[in-house]
């Protein structure tokens, strides 16, 4: 019966996240009843959605509830097992939480998932050949629906997400430009991740910047933005858009901590004839097969070489995700718990 | 060769557009050349679209040329034929622009279409059978594609577009709700257009309000919105849709006149999981066979009994388009030119 530290939310923020916002605790994991397994887990995924889950408001999904385990994905390792379909030492992904084990009832469906670790490493199947990997593919696929030749935009452009986005984008023959936050991203974008271009936004700080830099990264216009982030860039975005472009709208991380980030100039929507289309990766289950096969093939092959950033230890878990909201990780950001 | 009242641009507005943008001209209709015809036209068509038109900056179409005759589109009446497909008397649809005469090169493909007034009264080819019909049936149809059951809302919603919409929603089974402004407009939405519930805008004036009103009148909440305005009432409506609700963007009104009017909160279009896409009709000339076949049996079958406003002369233009843009029309706005 093993130790098992979890963190928990103990209160919500007031304006920006702190670490004061979080719990540690030291609880005993139960006995198993039939059809459950113990998982630990070697990997936490920390993702910008779980700001979002903070708050009381009205989010996109339930806010998260006080004095329960965070929410999060998980990879990890059976160690003991009351159901048939689980061996002790199968590798698994599923919403464990921000604790070190979890007891997980296997028989509900999309709980755990098995993975084989042959050719793709344990902890990608939290970033590039996992969710983030799915929420870039559907982005891209099913809204931006890019044609070769085109130009696609993505912020945060070395995260879990536009890594991906990047990856799956010039497979399909896209000039890619990202946007990051200092120069070393932007040198790793373009030459680890095979961004054309990366436009630091440090560098171009305000609207009119933006759109200078963008106009000179997109000779061609902008056909597709996949939004991260929110506030001037898209705002810089929508003046650099071509004719029915498309924007796939995936995070608003700016806007989390405060108030709302207006979008200055809405009629460009119909100026443009554009597209913009908000979406949560979690209710589109049935890409997964499709989008999950090809960001395999991807890093099997070496075409996606996904970075992380690896906090140690559960008790590092609040610092680090902090650091995550104010773009301080390079690449994907996990937790290591063994 | 008949005397020519024409309306041209004559300068572009600074702010808000007036009276004196514009130039009346006589001219004399030049003789005709092999493949042309003389329309001498009964109704001119006012639209919020030609706001757009009269501005320099970038907008969703080319801007109105200073010195030329104003863009509109025409009903009339083939008065002379070089063009053996086009007899006199053949009554036709065009853009024969603001004037009491144009000469068409009828060889041009879409530039005359013969129309038959055996059930539809000419004048509605400019309204519910016409460009505003149609434009009300794309955004409804392949944007917003309600369910039966579902809610839609139209700002603008007892003018030319929004008294079509009304009709084919309620066709499909919505519950339809109207914004319009002053208690004549929203009784007439009801009582004659078929809406479900119209809000007074004027009784609504800031975002606080019109989203009250909205979550009354909208108690299962929004899920398609039709938008011809911009400003607070697109706000107001994020903060009242459902998840995956759609707005199909046609007209910024409110917007047009200064600086653009911002979006508040554009994260709602990620919390709501909602598309918003713009358009402008004559892109889609795919559809106007089979929108004009539903609209033409609405108002067949009495269905959709657009009202007009109808200003006399051409002379009237001006001040019709300028009281347009502010709402002072009751339905379709034409001038009659005969």
């Amino acid at each position: 019966m093993p130790r098992n530290q979890q963190i928990l939310l103990d209160n919500r923020p007031v304006g920006e996240a702190t670490a004061s916002n979080f719990k540690l605790v030291t609880t005993d994991t139960p006995p198993l009843t039939a059809g459950q397994v113990l998982v630990r887990h070697h990997y936490l995924s920390l993702d910008p959605y779980m700001r979002g889950r903070m708050n009381e408001s009205k989010s996109y999904a339930a806010s998260q509830p006080l004095g329960e385990v965070m929410i999060g994905g998980t990879v990890g390792e059976v160690v003991e097992s009351q159901n048939p379909k689980y061996a002790v030492g199968d590798k698994v992904v599923g919403m464990g939480g921000w604790q070190e084990y979890s007891v997980v009832n296997a028989e509900q469906p999309g709980a755990l998932r098995k993975v084989d670790t042959t050719h793709v490493p344990l902890s990608h199947y939290l970033g590039a050949v996992g969710m983030p990997g799915v929420t870039a593919w559907y982005g891209l696929v099913k809204i931006i629906a890019p044609k070769a030749g085109e130009t696609v935009v993505v912020s945060a452009a070395t995260g879990a997400v536009g890594s991906a986005l990047a990856a799956l984008a010039k497979a399909r023959g896209c000039r890619v430009v990202g946007i990051a936050g200092g120069p070393d991203k932007c040198k790793y974008a373009v030459e680890e991740l095979g961004f054309d271009v990366c436009i630091d936004h440090r560098e171009h700080g305000d609207l009119k910047s933006m759109s200078k830099a963008l106009k000179e990264a997109c000779p061609n216009g902008i056909d597709g933005y996949f939004e991260n982030v929110g506030g001037y860039i898209l705002d810089a975005v929508l003046l650099r858009a071509n004719a029915f472009a498309r924007v796939a709208v995936c995070g608003m991380i700016a806007g989390y901590d405060g108030q709302p980030l207006p979008l200055q100039n809405p009629a460009l929507i119909l100026v443009n004839r554009m597209k913009v289309e908000g979406f949560i990766v979690s209710e589109h289950m049935e890409v997964w097969p499709e989008a999950l096969k090809e960001l395999g093939m991807l890093v099997g092959t070496g075409k996606l070489r996904p970075r992380e950033s690896i906090a140690q230890g559960i008790a590092a878990a609040p610092e680090a995700f902090l650091g995550l909201l104010k773009g301080k990780n390079f690449g994907k950001q996990l937790v290591k718990l063994i």
